[in-house]
Formats: C-alpha cells, structure tokens, sequence
C-alpha cells in the first residue's frame, strides 16, 4: 500500500485495502448456513464510503502508529459495527427504508427475519475480531459507543421522536448517540493502536464528537437537498417520517452553519497531533459530500 | 451465599445471586433513552431458569474455581446473550411468538423496532461486561459460540427450514448451533474463570455438546406434550409453523430416548473433574423439567 502519495489517489489506496480486509475476516462463504453470507456481504461488500474505518486508520497515523494487523481488524470491526446499524435501521419496523448504497436493502432481497440475523451476525463478529487483537480494551470502547447509552440508544431517540415537533437539543442529542459515539470510538480505536497518550486520545474524542455532529447534520441536509441517486438511499425520507432532524429543528441555513461550525471545531482539535492530515482531509470528506 | 446446602435450596440461593448480577451489570434506567431500559428488563428480568448463568457458575465450581467478579461477570454475560436471541427470536419475521417465560413477548408490549433495539442492546452488554473482565478471551468464545458459525446460524438454519419436511441430520445440525453452541461457551467460560486444563476444557466442551442436545429435543418434546401454562410460550407453535423438530423428524418416542443417552452423555463427560455434583443437578434439571 503506498504510504505517501497525492491525498485522492492515497483514499482510492486505503479504501482498496479496507475492502480486502471486510472480506477476509468474514468467514467462508461454505462455513455460513445459506444464505448469512450473501445476505451479510449484500449489505457489507455493496460499496460505502468506509468513513468509520479510514477514522480508524487516519487516528492511528495521526498519533504515530503504523498500520498492522490489530489496526485492520480495528478498522474492520468499525464496518461491521456501522453495516449492523444500518441494516437493522433500514427494517420496515425502523425507518423501513427500501434502498441503501444503492442497492435494495438487505431485508429487500432477503427477508425480514434474514436481515435481523445479518446485522446481528456482523455485530458480534465484529467483537469477535476486536478479541483477536492485542488491544483487548477495543472491545470496552466499541461496546460502550455503540450500547444503549450510545448508537443503539441513539436509535431508540430517533424512532421515539419520530412524528412530534423536533427541538435543536434534541435533535442534538440524537446525533451524539446514533453517529458521533461510533466514530468517537474509531479515532480512539486509532489512537490505542498507535499508543497514544492521554491528551492525544482527549483530542481524538474531541474530533470525533465534532465530525461527528458535522457528518450528521449534513446528512440530514442531504435527505432534504440531495437526490436518491446521488444519496443511494431515498432522499425526503426524514420528512416523509417527520423525523427529528436539524433543519426541521430549525432551518436549512441554520443547519449549514453549524455543519461549518463543527468541521471548523474537528480540526481546531487536531493541533497537536503528530500527522493529521488524513484526520482533516476526513473532515472535508464528510462536509464536501453529496452522497 | 451458602456454598454447601441441600441441592433445590442451593439453586435457589445460586439464582437469587445471579439475579442480583443481572440487573447491577445493566446501566441505571435513567440513563437510557425510554422506554429501552423497560423493553430490556422486561425481557431479561422476568423470570427464567437462569439455565446458562448457572452452567458457567457450575462448570467454574466442577474444576476447581472460586465464585468472584469474573465469574459473575460471565454468568451475567451468558443470559444477556440468550435473552437477545428469545427477544429476536420472537419477532413476527421469526418465530412470531406472543408469550415468553409467562409474558407477552418483547416486541407485543413494545413494538418491534423497541424489540429489535433491546436485543441489540442486550447482546452488546454481554461483551462489554466480558471485556471488563481480567479473561479478554471470554469475549471470542461467547462471540465465536453465537456468531454466524454459531446460534445466530442455527436460527438461519432454522428459518431455512421451516414448513420442509424435516431430516434427523439436519434437526441435529439445528440443535448443536442453536442451542448447544452457547452452552459449550457457558461451561468453557466458567473453566477459563477457573484457570482450567486443557483435558477439563474438553470434557466441559463435550458435556456442553450433549447436555445442548438433550436439552433442546426435550424442549421439541415439551411444545408437543405441555401446555402453555406450564410452559409459559405457546405450546403447539412448532407443528404450526412447520418446524423442523427433533419429534417431527423421527417420533416422540425416538426423541425421548435420544433425549436420555444425551443426557447420559453429559454426565459421563464429567469423569475426572474434581466438582461435578451441580453439572449433574443441571443434566437433571434439563431433562426433567416440565417447562
């Protein structure tokens, strides 16, 4: 894998790597009773911008790391715990969404009762792989950030909000919990890695939670000024469900600004780490999007 | 709590301690999002034989182990994880089950997105309480036990196999990755907390195997001959849903004799372990119970 090279053609690169590595710490296709295999790798090997685990990597890079084997199966393990959330979130008893990364969603093809089975067969081999690292407290950080006082508890903010007037803590609160815990845990995930120290890691924390308010609002931005094919999911579906959402809390100016506001506070937190340059370029990822 | 009294009272002193467990190792109310707290009590703490719970406790006692946060910890671990797979089981896209241990099931008191997010909630829980243990290895073994490899393939297998005429290989498949899986993790977990051989290891592991065995024909026994009351789930679901049982693939004679050389299995495993009066108690408590 090069290790330094122009930054879009470096992301084509780390990109490539985090596929190989999602693959080769599924099981075998023969070891899983059909079909768990082409219903987790429908929803897992169908594309994505594999954000969570580049977060992984570029902490680790960014507080002094090297990548290895503990630091794929951290990023690996980051993937299998988003693709989880997604497609328990896309059930027809959830948001019941029909089309994700632009494909029909996994309970679409293949079945309500197979897609619980799928997301929670990737959940757990997503500690599964965490165990087989020498970084054991991996799996406390992972857990913790997506239990029910983090992702999981997120969700149950999002569907009980669902249908009533939205307020901008709220709203706020929700994003904490359903998207910055995880990505708080991948940049820590990164940086215990690479062994970083106390206030290394404070400052990973820090840019997690800002990424993290920053990349969620954009998307809820995105469900109201994007098209479903350039979001691969179905656009207007947060009105359509009068979900809470930032600009629905309170404005789509509004929302823009404090999208800026939180990417501009996720790299004010990067002064003083080492190499943060995959860590800003991230920041502009999710920011720049359209998808 | 008393170490040496007569069986049936020392049970019920063991499952008053796991009880205990169960509800410190989960997060105060107040800190989850309503009503996820209640979906999850409602599942894990209503009731239940505190069969597995009581398999690691036992297997720890059977090699040599002392009771302690470990092993307490792995106890409370070992019923998060079933009540996540009773509480997905049940949903409408699985098995469609409305009572559980004597209640309305999960997902009829809090719908099915809560239930689907109180599963969840609970099976990461398991890890996160495994990961705070001095034996990170805990954390691959249930993992690996209740993967895709594991119970969660059984269930796959199990939903494959519904409404097909039912072959004794493939029920016998469906048992030892639905049911036994977890309760070789159960009894192995308990003598890793002890500091257990590799040669108890194995017995343990074989033990678990048989007593699965046993202990999941009887359980296609009992849907055909109990009651719902004693039961506390609907009997007759598995004829209805076309199931594919232990019964139903040879004859409720045949199930009961393999339920018994099973059972005998188990015990004879336990040759060699220096304590194994409670593993005994609990081949008996499988294969005699009437619910």
């Amino acid at each position: 894998m090069p290790v330094k090279t122009e930054p879009g053609s470096r992301l084509a690169a780390l990109r490539d790597e985090i596929e190989g590595r999602l693959r080769s710490y599924l099981p075998q296709r023969d070891r899983l009773i059909p079909p768990l295999w082409d219903a987790v790798a429908h929803s897992l090997l169908g594309g994505g911008k594999r954000l969570r685990p580049l977060l992984v990597y570029a902490a680790c890079e960014a507080t002094g790391g090297q990548p290895g084997e503990d630091l794929w199966r951290a990023c690996a393990a980051a993937e299998y715990l988003h693709t989880f959330s997604l497609v328990h979130d896309d059930l027809p008893c959830m948001d019941d969404d029909d089309l994700r990364r632009g494909q029909p969603t996994c309970h679409k093809v293949y079945g309500e009762g197979m897609a619980v089975l799928a997301g929670d067969a990737l959940a757990v081999l997503a500690f599964e792989v965490l165990a087989a690292t020498s970084h054991p407290e991996l799996v406390g950080e992972f857990a913790r950030a997506i239990g029910g006082e983090g992702m999981i508890g997120g969700q149950v903010a999002d569907l009980q909000a669902e249908g009533r007037p939205a307020h901008r803590d709220q709203v706020t609160r929700i994003h904490r919990l359903k998207t910055a815990a995880l990505m708080v845990a991948c940049v820590r995930a990164g940086g215990i890695v690479a062994g970083a120290n106390r206030a290394a890691l404070n400052a990973l924390t820090v840019y997690g939670e800002e990424l993290g308010s920053a990349f969620q609002i954009k998307d809820d931005l995105l469900d109201v000024l994007g098209t479903t094919e350039s979001l691969g999911k179905t656009a207007g579906l947060d009105a359509r469900r009068a979900k809470a959402t930032y600009p629905s809390a309170t404005s789509v100016a509004e929302a823009a600004t404090q999208c800026e506001l939180h990417a501009t506070a996720a790299i004010s937190a990067l002064q003083g780490l080492r190499e943060p340059g995959l860590l800003r370029e991230l920041v502009h990822l999710c920011t720049q999007r359209e998808g």
